[in-house]
């Protein structure tokens, strides 16, 4: 089988970025590169990517941000805890090449009131047995595009919102990773609503 | 702790009965009896209970119902893949003694459209990774009470609808029992949305 060629990477943020650190840990079994780190605000996570000579920009303004993916040749954005909603435009431009983490096993407490915390506190409110986290791309429905990849956490009847984060996000780290790096060797396929990895 | 008194059941089928029959194979670790089969239609699961000789009922007229369950005492009603939904003000009296079983993780897949194989076409069709199956108690929200056990199933790729029902179901047959045993074990408690287990 043929390699894939490198492919470049785009990573838009909102807070520590502790899944793109986690990216960048595993960097090496990636084929691929991150050559920007995007922040809707002043993230925690944008001094990270400084440490690492990696060029950084805070911006709202879509057709900057969008002109930029051309300009560096953006083959894959991966939205790592970014919190703002992407204009329509902009997810139908570059739809099959966004990857997004959501931290519950979507269908379940996903779409737009479902953020940070609040999908933790709604799964315990639910009182489930069982959370997780989600990856996949993204689609004009928040938190409904294809899924690439999940995984099942426990949920314990002592947790509570913070516990449960803090237990998904050891998975979010392995599912991130992962899903990227089935991109970037060009082994995943959008076919309907569905992933197929090869 | 001072052992629970022993509990009637009744259980309401509509199809094959099999997870009445794993109620009654692992009766003997359960504190409890099984005193009578419903079912809203000529089941294939009666057989079952006849040749056992548990009294057997088809009946839709839920007064009928109601005053049966009264005479027999009955503490717990499980609903081993009764399709027909009950009427609220039935629901209203035995609230937290009518346990339901649904082969997905509630709250994904769930609600009156989602019965039968349609539930594992939907997951298919979502293209999650995980499903599962879920006992809850019965609230007057169409799958929407309290959850007592969940337990994931991993959606391969190749699975169809069928397939998928096969391997959820091996987990139906084990979650039933636990919780029945749980409920006549007197363990658990409703708070609020949520079951607790002692």
């Amino acid at each position: 089988m043929e390699k894939s060629s490198s492919k470049n990477i785009a990573i838009f943020i909102s807070g520590r970025g502790s899944n793109f650190k986690s990216i960048l840990d595993h960097i090496n079994e990636i084929n691929g590169e991150i050559k920007i780190v995007i922040s809707n605000k002043n993230a925690l996570g944008l001094n990270y990517a400084k440490e690492k000579n990696i060029q950084t920009l805070i911006s709202n303004d879509f057709e900057k941000i969008s002109s930029i993916m051309e300009e560096l040749n953006i083959d894959l954005i991966v939205l790592a805890g970014y919190l703002k909603i992407l204009p329509k435009n902009f997810v139908k431009k570059f739809f099959g090449k966004i990857i997004n983490i959501h931290p519950s096993l979507i269908p379940s407490f996903c779409g737009k009131n479902f953020y940070g915390e609040k999908v933790h506190e709604a799964a315990i409110n639910r009182g489930v047995r069982y959370s997780g986290c989600t990856t996949h791309f993204v689609s004009d429905v928040v938190d409904g595009g294809p899924i690439i990849l999940q995984k099942t956490v426990e949920v314990s009847q002592n947790d509570t919102p913070k516990t449960l984060a803090e237990k998904i996000l050891i998975e979010e780290h392995k599912i991130i990773v992962e899903s990227v790096k089935l991109f970037c060797d060009d082994l995943l396929t959008i076919k309907g609503e569905r992933v197929i990895i090869k």
